[in-house]
């Protein structure tokens, strides 16, 4: 027989007249009290956040919110144009995409900087740095967090993040690490390779005690409401009827008689 | 020949050094500077909103954020436990079930109030309440945004979320409307059937100016937030493979040999 | 306290050495020897089809698997894009789009036909078909099942469909009441509106016994297979990237700096 | 100036009477002739498989459709609770599940076999499964493909599919392979690891020639058709509505008021 385990969650609870919502009584302390992403917060961490976890746990979710017209944003507006009775499917197609090729990057630069400093008392930055480089780079893996196709030599969503982390009291070994596996992948490659916004985010997700499992949740909150603005375009403005239309006919040209 | 519509959106773009979103720097305007529940609102609308607004709003949407253990809920930890390296597509699989049984019904509240007050310069809400309800009873529809299985007679999110509406200068046409409906369906039905939560939504962003296809998109980006806290506590406290287990054995006992 | 109800489900079941689907021993039973098609009739009837049965709704399911770069299709590839380690989850994406526009609406169809024919012995077919056609005008709706913008004045599928129930003894009351419906609609609407392949589809699995709410499965287990056909494509011959290089260039020209 | 690429697909195109889905009219030749199984290797392949590669093929979809109240199904049920009206978003959460716990597995697998295999002539096969072995445990690395926590120490639908290789003439090096990667595994670990059932799929979807990138979408094609299947039962007994309550009663009984 095997043994059952409890079935257990702190997330929330009600009854007829009351909502509990981590902890917090959702009339009285959260509805016109806490903004969503200081909500956010409360979800993930269990409790509200102090001002400074308030500005740069916000600065993280609104980077990636919006990047114009992506797949994701594609991916959502061609799901709308056939299910507009479904919007929230809509945006769940868009949110399937946010893998480790787009914006989902941000979960692999906080696990390999969280592995490496984990229980590690006063540690050699630099050390770390070059020695996660040369393992990443012997398995011919990409580094998570450095590089960008078009923000370079600098992402300047990074410099923005990392002095808003100096500003706020965050900013510590983790965006220190980050920085020296950039400066190391640029010196090992000879490409260029600033730390990019999914770095910094995973960087300074990491200073603020988040659990790299949980990191790339920054992105998808963000990008969820990228997403749902995405719909609201396509409602004032259609789009995604001439795009599949373009590219159908192109496709099958070809194949067509003539 | 089909003619070719042009493909435009004004959501974002970018260069080397510059990202612009919904008009906005992202970098000098945005990050450190606007919330995610305020970035909501730009995306939807294309600008910042006022402080009534933005309380208003980020009330609206923290109000569905969580709701304890959910079928959402239940469905994104169960997507977790399959495949935890893809935690977005776990928070998609909770945002697939937000259709007309639960949360995303703010949508059909906000539909029915725009549809009959569109055009009108000054409604007989009265009137229009008894003619909506009739309709609906006729062909046997369910009038979306009143009624709940547990917060009855009154829904405790609705007063609040109708006082802020007031305190803010947003109490409007569609706040009434909306009890009004409730009012009559009572009266009509016999039943208890106050303005649930979802109603209260539909009404206060029909009072602030968004179009009712746009409006379960409110509860999909809260969602979006309570369901990544989901995954949170799923990290801390594993209990998808006991409801998993428990499940399968039960539901399958009668089926076992002996 | 509320009462408990039994989890109950005769899906299927395994021990160590032997699993059981739908009452079929998988390894002695079903591998090898049900295909695809069949299988899925055992698992949504609970028993194997009859030689017509399995070539009648074989037909229905492969009719809907592929029609080139549809927005599903299009969906599919830019999820993949991002998310190449995630297939599972660009087919879902894809999926999220058959909806009430495309592909979804062989349920439409089905369920009202269903309704019209429940537990009507001896139906005046077309007094019935100029109902649903009156009804369905009455509140404007689209009736679905009907017209289409490309395929006309016929479908070419529908034809090959009815013959094939013909065929094999299942033209019967749906399959007639689906043409009414479509010859009432003409008359009255004056446009050319034939029975669509959905139409057909809709029509056939009713007579195969299949409740509506199970029909627009038929379009899901068919397209999910043409999506990871798209994905099969996409891995030889990459084009998602393309399509989204071209469409964020147009659609932001008029906002970039000159 | 981005210089363009072509966007070109072969998987379809329709004109106003006549619709080709992979070089074959849709309705002289598929529809009525092709099952949903050749159909799927012709969406994967571009041509129709011989009698040989359709038995193996259909083996492969089949074996994955079921196997109960899998953490897939319940999230499925859970999202057709919430949104009865898109079943389509209901298979697609499910779906999301199908990662690198369950079912995924199949691509991992292929994917170290044919990397292993690329390009040489007359493989050491003895040799090449110690390596792989050696490599993924100097890595930790779980060996994908074998190993099941249930059936052992054989998996049955292992023995059978490799049968079915044998005597359909596709029992080559990468069965063999698979076969000795177990054993090198067993032998290395001291546990027991037999070859499970998406090893065996991985390796005969690598004999069939099937890019293992591709391998995932066997489990995805057939695992679609078995989440309609629980919806089929879901409609006609549901549980989702207890599965639920029980979930959230249990969950959250330690926070509710005594």
């Amino acid at each position: 027989m095997r043994p059952k385990k409890a079935i257990r969650s702190d997330m929330g609870w009600s009854t007829v007249d009351r909502i509990v919502v981590c902890g917090k009584d959702l009339v009285n302390e959260v509805i016109g009290k806490v903004s969503l992403g200081d909500m956010a917060w409360l979800e993930i961490t269990g409790g509200l956040p102090t001002p400074q976890q308030s500005v740069l746990f916000n600065a993280l979710m609104v980077t990636l919110v919006e990047h114009g017209m992506t797949p994701n944003a594609i991916a959502t507006r061609m799901t709308y144009l056939g299910a507009p009775e479904a919007m929230n499917a809509a945006v769940a197609a868009g949110l399937c995409g946010m893998g480790t090729v787009f914006v989902g990057t941000a979960e692999g630069s906080a696990r390999i900087m969280q592995t490496a400093l984990k229980g590690v008392d006063r540690p050699d930055l630099k050390a770390i740095a070059a020695r996660i480089v040369a393992d990443m780079r012997a398995t011919k893996s990409a580094i998570p967090g450095i590089g960008h196709p078009v923000h370079k030599p600098v992402d300047p969503r990074t410099t923005r993040l990392f002095q808003l982390a100096r500003d706020n009291g965050y900013y510590g070994n983790y965006c220190e690490l980050m920085q020296l596996i950039a400066a190391e992948a640029e010196l090992a490659s000879g490409k260029v390779l600033p730390v990019n916004a999914t770095g910094a985010i995973g960087a300074i997700a990491s200073e603020l005690g988040l659990d790299w499992r949980i990191c790339r949740g920054i992105a998808v909150m963000g990008r969820a409401v990228g997403l749902v603005g995405h719909i609201a375009e396509e409602i004032r403005n259609p789009i995604a009827k001439e795009i599949w239309e373009r590219v159908d006919e192109e496709a099958s040209a070809h194949l067509r008689p003539k």
